[in-house]
Order: structure tokens, then sequence, then C-alpha cells
């Protein structure tokens, strides 16, 4: 993604709220990334007491975090998300140190932001955030979200031309206010070749991936980089089903349908020293309470677990699942920094 | 519900998965319940740190957390659950101090237990339990979770029944074992009436209810207990939404279908500051992502939510949403005494 991102001329801040760790942060720094995103306060001042010192929170300004965000604000370069004149006004009265400020756009997500065609009101906000000292308007930023609905390339690839355009036409519209253009979903980052006119990207997912991306196209099921390693608690040949202390809250409730029409929260692999061996599809854990999975498997590799051994799973959504789990190991070391 | 089994001369021994909390916990202990169910061998051992010393816990065995449970049946009376013969005779070899051992019975969730017309799978537990001075056999135990995709009351009472049915003759067959028959989902532990062949009963979710059991009609949605209060960040009078922090890491992923085929990860309700009042359906959480909610307001009341402002939201699974936030408000005083 460093290099994508370098061979379009593209700035680099990825999302830090797959991985939510200090640690794997410091790949990302080793690799020269300088800037990173979150999407929460929370999240932000966590990465700024490891050292992080530019920081955009790609999250709707929350009104009732002033004091958390003033703090940082005095400490790094913080960048603030808002779409509305009354956000922008609350922050021209009550920041207390310099911030930067994207406004966010909705460019079909349907989540937060104002649309691009409200000039008008993108007018307003511009302004109101020129007006103070205290807030810097750095650009305009958005979260294609809908590619993850997305069933193929082709689609997440309209998708990616769908939202950028608009973002194109802002730049233009406010060409004198050197406006920074942020895009960034994982999906459209993998996929698409054409950015002309971005200026930065904030993908984040793709630091390990997960069986969603790999459904949508973005990644194969064998570039997921995390599994969630679950032990076997009990064991059903005649259903040929093990049940695993692995449940909604490892896993989440994230699920996704498979090919057959049947649903899937994660796909099982089989650890071993090096690494795991993903199994074919079909192999799947079908159901899940608070704490338990069922784990089906098909004929040839049942025998290949057993109570009291572990089985890994190959996460639907690993947002949720590493953040659920709130520390990883990897096959050389064990560690634990991460946001608790 | 302790006058429930007070009145049907059942043993309470309430599941604290939902709440998780030692602060929670006194509320029961003021009311007499000495013994508790727990879903995890650290849960037993936090409660164990608080005070509770006769602990179930009611999953399937977990060998590779001996040393826990070693540690944990030196200190308490401690209760196990398993299903297979080898996990029986794990426990025979591996067992330092003594416990007491449950068998659970599959009664039609299909998730774990062994079948009780397995009569001599069940038998040769049983005699491997009693082979040793570490294990004493308790008795027999189901969790019928299939009546939380029950859709009404009466479909509810004949899960129970059939679930119960199993468990009595079970009772009979091992008349001379002194064998505890223990039951217990919220649902059939709120609706029933019939309870005769059961010694104990274990519901959980009632401390605070859901949507869910609401649905399933175990309570009314003014009944629920908890809800997740969550900051307004955005609103869009054209979309009569309002964009809240509070997503899949706050509410979980849990969802529940609405009469109009709709789906809902949350009703929406409004705080005061003795409460909160519920509001109609139609009223909800429409769309969640990790960290943002999406909240569909009917017309009349949208103006009641602005940005910076409060939305609470009575959650589909409180189990979930309890153990994802880690701390509760009251309307008195905060606390935080919670599993972490």
């Amino acid at each position: 993604m460093i290099l994508k991102a370098k061979n379009h001329g593209l700035h680099f801040r990825p999302h830090f709220k797959t991985h939510q760790s200090a640690a794997i942060g410091e790949w990302f720094r080793d690799e020269g990334v300088k800037a990173i995103t979150v999407s929460s306060v929370s999240m932000a001042e966590y990465f700024a007491d490891h050292g992080w010192e530019d920081i955009t929170i790609a999250f709707p300004l929350n009104l009732r975090e002033l004091d958390e965000i003033n703090r940082l604000a005095t400490k790094i370069h913080l960048n603030l998300l808002l779409d509305s004149y009354q956000a922008a006004s609350f922050l021209q009265h009550e920041l207390k140190a310099e911030a930067g400020v994207f406004i966010e756009i909705d460019t079909g997500s349907k989540r937060s932001g104002i649309k691009a065609s409200d000039l008008p009101g993108i007018e307003k906000i511009v302004e109101t955030i020129s007006q103070s000292s205290k807030t810097r308007f750095r650009g305009f930023l958005t979260h294609a979200g809908h590619t993850y609905q997305a069933k193929s390339k082709t689609e997440v690839l309209k998708i990616h031309e769908d939202s950028l355009n608009p973002m194109r036409s802002l730049k233009n519209h406010f060409a004198g206010l050197n406006a920074v253009i942020s895009i960034g979903d994982t999906p459209a980052c993998s996929l698409a070749e054409d950015f002309s006119g971005a200026d930065e990207i904030r993908p984040g997912n793709f630091v390990f991936y997960d069986l969603m991306q790999a459904d949508i196209g973005a990644c194969s099921v064998e570039d997921v980089a995390v599994a969630l390693a679950c032990p076997v608690v009990a064991s059903y040949p005649q259903r040929s089903e093990a049940v695993i202390y692995g449940g909604a809250i490892h896993l989440s409730k994230d699920f996704m349908k498979l090919p057959d029409g049947k649903i899937s929260f994660g796909r099982i692999a089989k650890l071993n020293h090096l690494g795991w061996e993903v199994l074919p599809e079909g192999n799947e854990i079908v159901s899940i309470s608070q704490e338990h999975g069922i784990a089906k498997l098909q004929a040839g590799f049942f025998n290949d677990f057993s109570t009291g051994g572990l089985l890994a799973v190959i996460p639907v959504h690993s947002c949720l699942t590493a953040q659920q789990q709130k520390h990883y190991h990897t096959f050389e070391n064990d560690f634990k920094a991460m946001m608790e």
C-alpha cells in the first residue's frame, strides 16, 4: 500500500483503527509513515502517547470531547472532521489550540458527510473555519464505505469513480484554498489504479484484510494476516462439528453469506508452527453465541481437530475481531501493545 | 426471578455473564443469593476474587485452562461442565482439588451436550466421574438456548416442555445418584410455570432483559433495564437521521427483524434525569459500522435529539452490549466494578 501511494503520488495516512496497536504502528513507522488516521478521540490519545504527532480523527467531531480535543491539539498536529456549520462554529469558539479541519463529504455511503452538491452549505462551513485563527481548513475527506457492499472488482471501481468525481469538482471549485482531497477505503485502494484528483489515501483494513475483503475481491483468503486461535472444547463426529471457545465476544457477530446461501462467522484454518493453512470453503463457523462457536468441518478435515487442541478462525471482519481481543501473538513472539 | 425460584422450590443460581459486574453481584447477594453461574474460567476467577464461593462454569471444560481450574478448585466450590468420556477421564487424572461435575445434555439447542438418549455414553461418563475422589458427580445441566429463536410465548413453553422431558427421564434413570437437574434460559424462566423435575434454574439475561427478549415475549420493552447512552455527532433533517458515536464496538452487531421486515440494531430512547422514555417502534438504529450508528427517527421525534446531546439505545442483546462497555452508570452514581 505504501508503494501504491508512492506510485500515484499520494500522501499515505493509514487508518489505525483495524489494528489499534502501538507495536504494529512501529512497523509502519519503520517504513517511513509519519501521519495516521484514527476513528476516535481516545484512539488519537493512545497513538499520541506512543509518539504519533500527525493524526486525523476521521469521525464526526464529538462536541462532548472538547477537553480531550483541546489537550490533543496543544500536543500534536491534529485534524478534525465535521460536516456542519454548527460544528464549525462550535470549534471557532471553543478550540484552544490550532487544529486542522477536514469537511466530510458524503459521496454515496449515506452515513455522515455533507453532499458535494450542497455548495452553499460547504461554503458557509469553509468560511466559518477560515474566520478563526485556531481552525485551519485542510480540505475534503470522504469514506466510500459502500464499496464494502460491492460484489466484484468492477463494482468497487465504479463506486470509487463515482465517489472521486464529486471530490474532484470540489477541488476545482475551491481551487484557491489548496484543499487536500482525502479518500481511502481498503477495497478501492487495493483495486483501483486511477486516483487522479486525490491527494491522500487512508486505508486501514489492508493491514490484515479479512473474509469480507476476500469476498469483494480486494485480496485472497490466503492474504488474510490475522486469525483467532480458539480452543476446541467439544467434538461431535455425528454432526461433523466441533464446539470452540470463541464466540460473539471474540469474533464479533459479523457474518457473510456463502455462495450456497448459508451463513459463515469465519473460515476454519489449521495452525502449524509457521502460520496456518486455510481450509476450503465449506469449513466454516456456522453459529456463534456469547462464547461458543460451532465449527462445521467437511468429512476429510474433522479429525484434524480434537478437544484440547486449537482451531484457527479467519475472521469475517478483522477490525472487530482484533478490537475484541486487545492483544496479538505472532509466530515469533507475543505482544500486547494495544489500545485498551 | 428469586421469588419465582422460591415459589417453585428451585435452587436459584443466576448466570452472571450478562452483567459481569461485582457491583451488580452485590445486589444479588443482598437478596440472599449465594451460588452463581458463569461462562468462562476467567469470569469464575473474577467473581471468586469478589467473594463468590459457589460457582458453576456452564461452558464445556476447556482442557487448556487446567492450571486456572486447579487454582479455583482449591479455593471455592467449583462445578465444571462436560459431555464426553474424554473430558471426564482428563479430569480424573489432572484435577488436583475436588470439583463438582455436571454432565451437559443437548435437549435440542444443538450447540454442546450429549443427547439424553445416549444412555450408554452418559453412564460411561458418570462412572468415570465417580471413580475419582476429586470429581464429584453433581447432575445434569441443559441450556435450551433455542428458546431465543421462539416467536411467541406458546413456542417458548413448548421448547421448555420438550427440553425438560428428557431431563426428567435422566433424573429417574439415575435415581440413585441424587442428580441435580439444572435448567434455565431467560425466556423459559420468565414465562413457564411448570418446572417439575427441575432442581435449579440459571437465568442471566433477565437482570437487564433486551429487545430480543421483548420480541420473544419474555418481557416488555419498558422492562429493559439497560441502555447505551450515545453522543449525537451529526444530524440530517432531510433523511430524518442522526449519526451517533455508538457502533459495532459498543452495541455488538446483533440485530433483529422488525415486523415490517427491516432490520434494527437497537430501539431509540430519550434520556431524562430519572431514566429514559422508549420511543415507539420505527425509531431505530438502522445501520452500524465500527463506531458509527445511524439513528432513524420518526418525524415527531427528530427534534428531540441534537448534535452534542445524548441519545439512548435499548440494545438488541444486552449481554453483548454490556460486555463491550466494561462499566455502567446508574442514575444515582457511577460504578466501574466490572470484569475486564
